[in-house]
């Protein structure tokens, strides 16, 4: 651009012109993406060839075609390649740290739950662990173009840290349950925890603080309308399991017209705009109607329901329906990745085996999942979730050089059908390039390498202990 | 190893010993993997840590500890760095030269097959597209760790040197079908086409010949008759599609007793062990039964069966009951991935929601799938699908290093669950390293990538012309 400038001056110079004429500077920009396929997922989900994007800081300023080149001068351009730009993806659902545990008791063990789960939460949670696993859970996440996770775990201001120090952004919800956990001696300790987090990261520019009743077969009546007054108070998400499995009504306390989870919560008067329900399998077109009437945002895990054999939720219909709904991974134990490139096919693939239709769950849709749906599900659509002007500059580049990326007829197809976690080439939240030519910019991973190995192999000598104690399926044993 | 014989030379010197100590040279090898986790495979399917692979040629000399490494001499050793040697693995269903068309009429096409597919066919594939494509599709594999692929296409001759070209194993099937086709323009005229195939290919290293009648319902008795005497006469495989829909049987011709494709395929005498049964979704247990009886093996494609939406195959009974059986994908257009990364999670969660059971078809059991069993399924596990004495070199490296990959507390897991084909550091086949640190080594990628930008830009045009005769499912007009 400057060399465009200096040339008009010296036309202007030679052409003799003696008038004075005022250049106006053009507009600054921190960084520009150019030579992009751009998917947008604005209102019209507008697709731009040959793209460009436009940052100032950690927003958006621009997003349109070539002719933008001429219109900002930028610190920092990067060249897409003809690469795919696209919205960071969001996991709208999930319990990283427990990536530390990821692998174990997947040999087809009957007593999962008690033999490996609970004793590793009871016996190796800490502080310490939260705060590496995180670290690692976060490059992992960043490493595959997502950009903002929501989390319910423990310790979250272990896990802001982390998320902070590698720069992504995060719903983190403090999990609040009627059982002893590791950061609350008593029933309920997280509640009071989630108001410490919640008052020391209200304002941060990338974490969002929340609360996580765990669900409403583990939350009395009276604690989830506690936290749903205070929610409404702070103006904070709620984030909780809703219908991941077919008998929570008959676990809910309380419940004596045995309201399926998502009327009884309606019931109790909590089923708010605030709220994030997490699975959504067992639920009925009653309650999908409760949902779309309240505001709540909806958590679809396709691969970890697939892979724990809890069911296909009624995604299509509520996708139909315009529930607001992203893609979530739940756990590392659960679905052991965290990265949402398979849960993409899965999202499509489930929902057409289950209605024996493979024109439904077009990639397009699904794409939309994982950005603006996810933003929407998380009450977040008005920051991010799609390139436009004024939304938070989170971006990602895909590239399409590789040999899985070949052709690239429908970007939308390509990324669902055809793209892995590595083909994302650049990661930027906020603004900040956190991740470019899958090298991390801002966290030291040879530090996440050396702590997360010494807990490896800790958990690994642990893990020898509960084997002995896991119950093998009989389906196994023939 | 010189250092180790020099120092017990210079100790028997320096013992005084003055008898003539003759020290046999260490058996010759050509490449030594070493400091890896490896999945034999074998029988007993034995893990070695810290093991040693050592090659001779095209074939496995040695498997075991470290102490294999002061017993063998070899011109090239690659350090594994604690990563996962295993057994290539095995796509035992593929068209892979529709690579070309992968990624169009994927946005929910009523009219698919007629609006697509068939255009493309008839007036896009070329014998220079058939070349072409199956580079680009060979690079993909050998670089997501797949070393033998099965194949049903046209031109297959070109295939081969497409295959060998990168350095792959193919089982290489010529379609045989009652219409005109793009090497055949007479009905049938892919048995001529076969058999010269057959003729030039039978003893090469790499290529396994093949007859592949499409399906029961679209080759005639007689013709599948014939190619059934020629296969036994020849010794090669015959590769066909059954079961891949519920209408099959009334589909085929001279099938008065409605039997099923499975017993009709019994019924007229070619259900034997050298058939290889794409799909296999719509089969009973009767079916089940007279499988196993046959000795066919099968080929189950859970991620393209899902995203077909064509349905679930009884794979957990077949497994159970012995059946030889492997992975695939399918096509480019049915499943636009051609590596297995993904569909191993799908082999394993389609079962587990089909059964109800989260317990049931675990990783190893998956990861034997992708390896010895496609071997078996393919009748070749004589020479590949483990890594034993004696069977031929086709091993891959995965590393353990990426953030995707850690931990890693049960190998099985990591794989099925964990990894990407970016993960797939080397890739060896028959000795010969076609992958090295994700470089291609025989193949000009770069001549690759060239065709295919030409062939990709030629067919997206035409591609135009196709979308104004698609006809979009009603269910995305809501």
């Amino acid at each position: 651009m400057r060399i465009k400038i200096s040339l008009i001056a010296t036309l202007l110079l030679a052409s003799g012109c003696s008038s004075l004429v005022i250049q106006a500077p053009l507009p600054q920009a921190s960084l520009i993406i150019k030579n992009g396929q751009i998917i947008t997922m604005n209102g019209q989900k507008q697709l731009i060839d040959n793209g460009v994007v436009v940052i100032n800081n950690d927003t958006i300023i621009a997003v349109g075609d070539q002719t933008l080149l001429s219109k900002y001068q930028a610190t920092r351009i990067i060249d897409a390649q003809n690469g795919i730009v696209m919205p960071g993806m969001i996991n709208t659902h999930n319990h990283l740290p427990m990536i530390a545990f990821r692998g174990l008791g997947e040999e087809g063990i009957e007593n999962r739950l008690f033999a490996y789960f609970f004793p590793l939460e009871s016996e190796k949670l800490s502080r310490e662990l939260i705060y590496q696993a995180t670290r690692l859970g976060a490059i992992d996440l960043a490493q595959s173009g997502v950009t903002t996770f929501a989390d319910m775990y423990y310790h979250v201001d272990e896990m802001a840290k982390a998320t902070k120090e590698v720069g992504l952004r995060a719903v983190l919800g403090e999990t609040v349950i009627k059982f002893p956990v590791v950061d609350a001696k008593q029933p309920y300790g997280g509640l009071e925890y989630a108001q410490k987090f919640i008052s020391d990261y209200k304002n941060d520019p990338l974490i969002t603080p929340a609360f996580a009743p765990h669900a409403a077969y583990t939350v009395s009546k009276q604690k989830l309308q506690q936290i749903s007054a205070l929610s409404q108070q702070l103006d904070v998400p709620v984030l909780i399991h809703v219908g991941e499995f077919g008998n929570e009504s008959g676990r809910i306390n309380d419940n004596p017209k045995q309201l399926s989870p998502v009327a009884w919560l309606k019931d109790i008067g909590v089923l708010d705009k605030r709220m994030v329900l997490a699975h959504a399998i067992h639920v009925d077109q009653a309650d999908i109607d409760l949902i779309k009437q309240s505001g709540a945002g909806v958590a679809y895990n396709p691969m970890a329901n697939a892979k724990g054999a809890t069911g296909i939720a009624p995604a299509w219909e509520m996708y139909q329906q315009q529930l607001p709904m992203g893609l979530g991974t739940d756990g590392p134990m659960s679905s052991n990745q965290v990265d949402l490139w398979r849960t993409l096919s899965y999202a499509a693939n489930m929902q057409r085996l289950k209605h024996n239709d493979r024109t439904i769950m077009i990639p397009e849709q699904v794409i939309e999942l994982a950005t603006i749906g996810g933003a929407r599900a998380l009450h977040m659509d008005d920051k991010i979730g799609s390139l436009e002007i004024g939304k938070k500059a989170d971006v990602i580049i895909v590239e399409t050089q590789s040999a899985n990326m070949m052709p690239n007829y429908n970007p939308y197809a390509t990324l669902v059908y055809q793209a892995n976690p590595s083909n994302v080439s650049t990661t930027i939240v906020n603004g900040n390039i956190v991740m470019e030519q899958r090298q991390m910019t801002q966290v030291d991973t040879a530090d996440v390498t050396h702590h997360i190995r010494a807990i490896e192999a800790d958990i690994a000598e642990f893990a020898k202990e509960l084997a002995k104690k896991a119950i093998t399926s009989p389906s196994l044993m023939k």
